[in-house]
């Protein structure tokens, strides 16, 4: 018997958890794993990368974990960029160091390991470019064959390295979401399987850790808040799930306040925040790739994670989302992505705001490198 | 009183420490940290990156340390790679996840601390593009304007990088040693501090700590062989120097053999290593442009911490370096630039020509992400 069952994020609706299940049978919402099911197996040995996390995983057999040292990224004290806004402190997590440049290897090796533990052969996910990458790597690690379905607009960066991992490339015009049914369509007519980061449950089991690591005491205790880029959510989200278990067991008394800044062009989950309707102008896009997705599918569950928390939802304008990408380098020597550096734009509306207030503490997620996307620079 | 003063490698003649002097007064020969001057004083606080380690530094006062949270890079076993070669393990350290993505960021640490120090507030460096990224971002972070001299040919991932740090960026025509010129011009006509990372004894303060890492008991004790790519040979001769300190600290009992690759066109250092002479053809270049150094200050030293653990030094051709970049690609997930390739090209023909035999353990550092020079891939 498997220790977990997957759970309806919605009508709450328990189902057997699988490899190809990323929907609740009842209400189609997308679902979450559920370790109350009964006592798993416990991974065993010396683990590496995120695996050694105090983090409860859904895998049941250390042999499957598919790992590039991942996790554990440095957090590094913004004492410029801090004072000019007139925090008590601000800090950058560097997930930019991650083994594909991005975040997104959290969810992907467990997301990978899990599908290696099932035995599936082929998998497919669609990406606007870090997401792809990091499957596409951990894929090749695994010796699973990938297909990667990414906007045409890709940063050229993040289509090479999606190749040279040996993933089938599949690029695609249109908005970023048109990458989206065309790997829906090849799934179904290749009966393959559809690794999709957005909706996968195992994908969050990896991005929790981040709370496990912020909340780990070496790093001196938790911050007031933590402003994160946010697209499909899959970091928030996962962060939100990490601080609740934190919670529950008794770890952490209080969870941080969690933000989600979204641009100006794209903000279906800014929508959903404030409960209102939004949908996306035909040629309206932004600089901030990584967050230009204008139908996440769990924009309810990343509304509720930042309304629980107490956190803000808004958007930034790109000129203020390059602005701060400068500043970052050129201040603090860290060059992050303008998906990243969106967070940073919207901290400071955060503070201009009053939304944060003088003297708090601040974490931000650097979510993925400069080097990705160089296009602007 | 300082702990620390500066001993020629050659001639041994000692000399007072500082942020300017880069040659033995007597015989022009580089020059090293020496630790025997004295008793020093202790960094002391919780110290961040790879200020953590057992190693000693030269720097007086934990204040000025300029870290990025550099260092503790993962280490992840290549079992498929490892298993084509013959070997008992392949391992590689992924010094591509460091705060600018290549492992030129344990040297900078060390050195810009020293510089801010001393009250350096310009420094010049010039570089085939890692040194100068990683130069340019933690002078950035400590305030200290940079002009970096890279040749024309940098991968221009590697120049944007530079840019957007804020350094200002000197394109300079003809082979990279020309950029060493045009820097070394620069310092003299504007009286500016020449951090140069090929000859500043602090910069391999810091790579040093990479043999402290290695030499951690968490990681399963060292390797009978490290295969390391070298153009001046910054991380080889640091690695050998923290050997030699951990051995004299009776914490590790012997040296696992250090080897050198080059690529065919440019071989300065194992021509050294042979005893022969060697002079670069005009127009004669390689794919691995962070080895392409005609005229390394350190060859001589570099070719001694071969001899001393017994190991060898050989040359690669391009399409070697090239095959081997797309097979850690797509066997292993590890995206690797065409000058870290080079080492697991390095590594086949000493499996080949028997210097490194079946069941043996190797180490290779992935020295700089493929996200730094894509134009091949």
């Amino acid at each position: 018997m498997s220790h977990i069952q997957f759970r309806c994020v919605e009508c709450e609706a328990a189902t057997p958890a699988d490899a190809y299940t990323l929907r609740c049978r009842q209400c189609r919402s997308p679902l979450d794993v559920d370790y109350t099911h009964g006592v798993g197996p416990t991974l065993t040995g010396e683990l590496p990368g995120l695996w050694a996390s105090q983090a409860r995983f859904p895998l049941h057999d250390s042999a499957n974990v598919v790992s590039l040292g991942e996790g554990h990224t440095p957090t590094v004290r913004l004492d410029r960029l801090g004072a000019r806004l007139g925090l008590g402190a601000l800090y950058a997590k560097l997930e930019s160091q991650s083994p594909t440049a991005s975040f997104k290897d959290r969810g992907a090796t467990v997301l990978v390991s899990m599908l290696k533990e099932a035995g599936v052969r082929e998998v497919v996910e669609d990406s606007s470019g870090n997401a792809g990458a990091a499957i596409a790597a951990y894929a090749a690690r695994a010796g699973i064959a990938a297909h990667i379905f990414a906007p045409a607009t890709a940063p050229q960066a993040k289509v090479q390295q999606i190749r040279i991992y040996g993933a089938r490339t599949h690029l695609v015009d249109g908005p970023r979401d048109a990458a989206t049914a065309a790997a829906i369509s090849y799934v179904a007519e290749h009966s393959s399987c559809y690794a999709s980061h957005n909706l996968s449950p195992y994908f969050l089991e990896g991005t929790k850790t981040f709370a496990y690591e912020v909340a780990d005491p070496l790093i001196g205790g938790l911050p007031d808040h933590v402003v994160i880029p946010v697209g499909n959510g899959s970091l928030l989200i996962g962060m939100w799930k990490g601080f609740l278990e934190l919670r529950a067991g008794g770890r952490i008394s209080q969870t941080p306040r969690l933000h989600g800044i979204q641009a100006e062009g794209i903000q279906p989950i800014v929508a959903a925040y404030l409960g209102e309707e939004w949908s996306a102008q035909p040629g309206v896009t932004t600089v901030a790739g990584g967050i230009a997705v204008a139908e996440p599918p769990r924009r309810e569950q990343a509304a509720r994670a930042m309304r629980n928390t107490g956190g803000m939802a808004l958007t930034v304008a790109d000129d203020d989302v390059l602005r701060w990408q400068r500043l970052l380098a050129a201040e603090e020597g860290v060059y992050a992505e303008p998906t990243s550096a969106a967070a940073f734009a919207g901290l400071e509306q955060l503070v201009l705001r009053g939304h944060i207030l003088p003297g708090e503490s601040v974490l931000v997620p650097v979510t993925g490198s400069g080097l990705k996307d160089t296009a602007l620079v």
